[in-house]
């Protein structure tokens, strides 16, 4: 199974990926964290943030971790790079290459921890040429944000979908499938875990 | 656990019940009868339906033939009900007492097979009084549509909520949680269950 493309988000059960009013200086959107709980919670985020020991190992530490593992390589917008830039720490969480798409070239950015950020302007499939030989035999993370996940979810790009199912109404936000042109889109599912947490773990394959 | 209030609706991945372009000859809306296809196999459906013998005897069935035999009253919208009043067979579906909110009186509509439509005139909170007095010691399910179970969430007279989740992403239609004033509504997850056909049914308490 290595060598595939994967996208991984946290969503509530209403289908927002992000709440209302998501922007700039408010990258989840209102109560957007309340999404993200579960993986706040857990040992590997804490360690992946270096925020220092604890946190718990879970059956969500578990599902996380393995999600981390699998990652070889990430590809990003550059809106999510841009919001990130200021807000993750100087240890950046990836330890692995990150491809950022964007039309202002840059030079790599190489960060403390294994983390380089490779600027593409030629696009979504050079960025997936690029990732998947960086991740060599380990998988492709579409990290986000949502219409970077549209747009390789329409080209037929991506493999396989997880998503973590949030306790939660929020009523409005961002949608996981918002212009969605491939839509009505049939998944295939291929695994779902209770963690007993709240949050439900669901993973599905996207069909050729 | 006798006495409950609860919703039960089947959902796209992305949030949607029902898909786009829903109206009075499309009351699931396009491509909406993808987000149903599970309960449609199932052999106590084609009961319910008097669709003849056949189905299937899974765990799908399971679960649909529970929350039929939890439901001893329904409560559902006056749109609902025209759909249904067409599209039902003579011996509609609910072999138990039915409410109907409405502004229009009207006698009560008796139909063979245990169904009677009772038409309420005085709101949601009466309405739900007179299923509970008739359901017994059995549960009272808000059928919908989308505004009916909105009003009664936001009134805070639903305890359970299950939602059947399809693998399929619609891309737009009739969101869950439309105009839900009461979000961010957080739940507690009291059930997962994989059937291993692709739904996936989640069983939520709605905290008081």
């Amino acid at each position: 199974m290595a060598g595939r493309v994967f996208v991984d988000l946290g969503m509530s059960l209403d289908g927002f990926i992000a709440g209302p009013n998501a922007g700039p200086h408010n990258p989840l959107g209102d109560h957007g964290t309340d999404i993200h709980q579960w993986i706040y919670k857990t040992a590997v985020f804490r360690e992946r943030l270096s925020l220092g020991g604890g946190g718990e190992t879970s059956a969500d530490d578990a599902i996380a971790r393995e999600t981390f593992a699998r990652a070889g390589a990430y590809i990003m917008g550059r809106r999510m790079f841009d919001e990130g830039e200021v807000g993750w720490p100087e240890e950046a969480p990836f330890h692995a290459p990150v491809f950022v798409l964007t039309h202002s070239p840059r030079e790599p950015w190489v960060r403390p921890g294994g983390t380089t950020f490779y600027f593409v302007t030629d696009g979504i499939h050079s960025a997936l040429e690029q990732a998947k030989s960086a991740a060599g035999e380990k998988d492709v993370q579409i990290s986000g944000g949502a219409e970077t996940v549209r747009q390789y979810v329409e080209a037929g790009l991506v493999d396989d979908l997880q998503i973590h199912v949030a306790p939660l109404l929020l009523g409005d936000g961002v949608r996981l499938s918002a212009g969605l042109a491939k839509a009505p889109l049939s998944l295939t599912t291929v695994g779902v875990c209770d963690s007993f947490s709240g949050v439900t773990h669901l993973r599905f394959r996207i069909p050729r």
